[in-house]
């Protein structure tokens, strides 16, 4: 059997190269965190908004960080499994929230207008014909996915396709001061509850949740789909394409490549919620390499039951408290302005410098 | 001795009577319910947004609530209690944090051009001459206040004229869809756990904080002032005014007579962080009525210790978690773009009956 390096293809493999940690130029880093130490505002007043804007330098490699221009990549994609019955909603609504997301209508359409962030969405998998529209980006990989809990959901080639769709849309924005990436798809709380234990190895009581909305007992079926999935392709957890071939989704694979390419081309990316955020996990997973975390902001914790746990997987603490469940990027969308005030205070604000102060009136407010 | 009630003056007596509870049209409550209910999202998927919508709506009176055009007032003053020794900062920085904000710079005002909100810094209180400038607004009450360890802060007129010019700062600005108040004061970190602890009786031990930094003796000397400025006035802690004029700050009382002036001109207001909060428990124990509290919207929890404690008085839960302990509003600043998001989300998005469908596919979903 070949290892997981040879499966990986040359063009992944390449871009997973490229990766690697923020603070490469450790002077940066430093440079950064001496700025902020600079600013006229009381020493460590700015709390995580000072991480925040010297992550984002390290990562532009600039103390004057910004997260003016800003992007929202949406995939699309179907899922077999909601055959199964584990949605509240029928899987037509994907093709229709897509349209009405690439129209400017939608949450995440909303939202991205009073953020003043650009939006793009891209079908790689949804189950109807979308050919028709001229604001969608065409990269559909096939007719959504198979059904997960009675066979693979999709081929290891068509999950590498999903995985290049996603780095060809972020490589279309390479000038984003930062970008996130959202998800639209009937049942793809589902794949990513499955995807997570899969990887995790956790118990799928702990991880699903009620998705848009199902009632106890579409949960309970939902937990014993997640279950049975797991049980027909644990044999192939090890080699986590495999994984993601099997019980993930199209979109999903897109996100995860997206961000591969956003950490490759050193791009801060924002992670929004519990789909968002199983994708950063298949990311670092596929690529083997910690260094990709570098480059992700946390967003909101989403009121879906599973994403907590997947967060402190992720090291990660919301910056926004709000119970939304509506995916699309919505609660990414909401912390990029708190990004961008980072960005801003950081390079706007006087320093004791220019104010040709050298130090606080009182030694003691700097320890 | 005359009751409480007498000694408010007529003007502010008045204002007190306009404030009724926010959903007084029950009618609108019901239909912006309704409104939310009929949102082409999964029921219940909008989280606290769809609250924070249905809160812009019943005061505002209207289904489609505007959170677009936004109002910081900034109110400065300072504080005889530094006399004590209990700041980082020398008093000497109010006055020029208040000019750097007045002129565009300084932290909040960087983060209201970012939020797209206007901004008034008012010198209610300061203890510098700032009568040159022409970007402050100047409603001088007097040159800080008494020290408040020793003797009370403030006369009974001089807080009641605070009260005022805060009132007439919001009612400079009716035109707002939402306001929000924030402060410059240094040592008002140390009036504000003086004025909380004299409201609700908790011990200073467990509201005092760092304010802009002190080290532990600092902290130390801070509980203690707060502890004999308590024991000076306590005899005088039934009436509200009182607490204001014996241990609070003319910032702080501003503040509170522009919450009162918000909820009694119906403008939802965004409450930030620790001072602004307790300058809300204070204009709640001014009039004596909770229905203040439907004006009120929470942003942040700030570092500062007792903050905690004042949030969950004011049964408030944060929006924003960034761990700030600036002031100025700075945190209000943060939450104002979720209030907008939740505003057009409400106004924008398209409905069921618009698309001409009855009810979500499973029933079960809207449960």
């Amino acid at each position: 059997m070949p290892t997981q390096l040879d499966l990986i293809p040359q063009w992944l493999d390449t871009l997973i190269n490229r990766i690697k940690p923020a603070d490469l130029q450790n002077d940066i880093a430093v440079k950064a965190r001496a700025r902020i130490a600079d600013l006229l505002v009381p020493a460590g007043s700015l709390g995580r908004l000072a991480d925040i804007a010297v992550q984002v330098s390290t990562i532009q490699q600039t103390i004057t960080p910004s997260a003016s221009i800003k992007q929202l990549l949406i995939f699309a994609g179907d899922h077999g499994v909601t055959a199964e019955g584990i949605s509240a909603y029928d899987a037509a609504v994907t093709a229709n929230v897509c349209r009405s997301l690439a129209d400017g209508g939608g949450a995440a359409a909303i939202l991205a207008k009073a953020a003043k962030c650009n939006v793009e969405v891209i079908d790689v998998g949804v189950n109807s014909d979308l050919s028709d529209s001229k604001t969608i980006v065409h990269a559909k990989v096939s007719n959504g996915t198979g059904n997960m809990a009675v066979a693979r959901a999709s081929s290891r080639e068509e999950t590498l396709l999903a995985i290049k769709a996603g780095v060809e849309a972020t490589q279309r924005h390479l000038k984003s001061d930062v970008i996130s990436f959202g998800e639209v798809g009937i049942g793809n709380t589902t794949a990513s509850a499955a995807l997570f234990c899969a990887f995790s190895g956790i118990d799928p009581q702990i991880i699903v949740g009620r998705g848009s909305g199902v009632g106890p007992a579409t949960l309970n079926k939902k937990i014993e789909v997640v279950q049975r999935s797991l049980d027909l392709h644990c044999p192939y957890f090890s080699d986590p394409i495999e994984v993601l071939s099997r019980v993930g989704g199209l979109e999903i694979s897109a996100m995860s490549g997206a961000m591969i390419a956003a950490a490759a081309h050193r791009i801060p990316m924002v992670i929004d919620g519990f789909i968002a955020s199983v994708a950063a996990y298949a990311a670092y997973k596929v690529i083997n390499n910690s260094s990709i975390f570098d480059y992700m902001i946390p967003s909101h914790q989403s009121a879906e039951k599973g994403h907590r746990i997947v967060l402190q997987s992720l090291s990660m603490s919301p910056l926004v408290s709000v119970d939304l469940r509506i995916g699309e990027g919505t609660g990414a969308l909401l912390a990029m302005p708190i990004i961008e005030a980072a960005c801003r205070l950081m390079t706007e604000l006087h320093t004791f410098t220019d104010a040709g102060i050298t130090s606080p009136v009182i030694p003691e407010a700097i320890l």
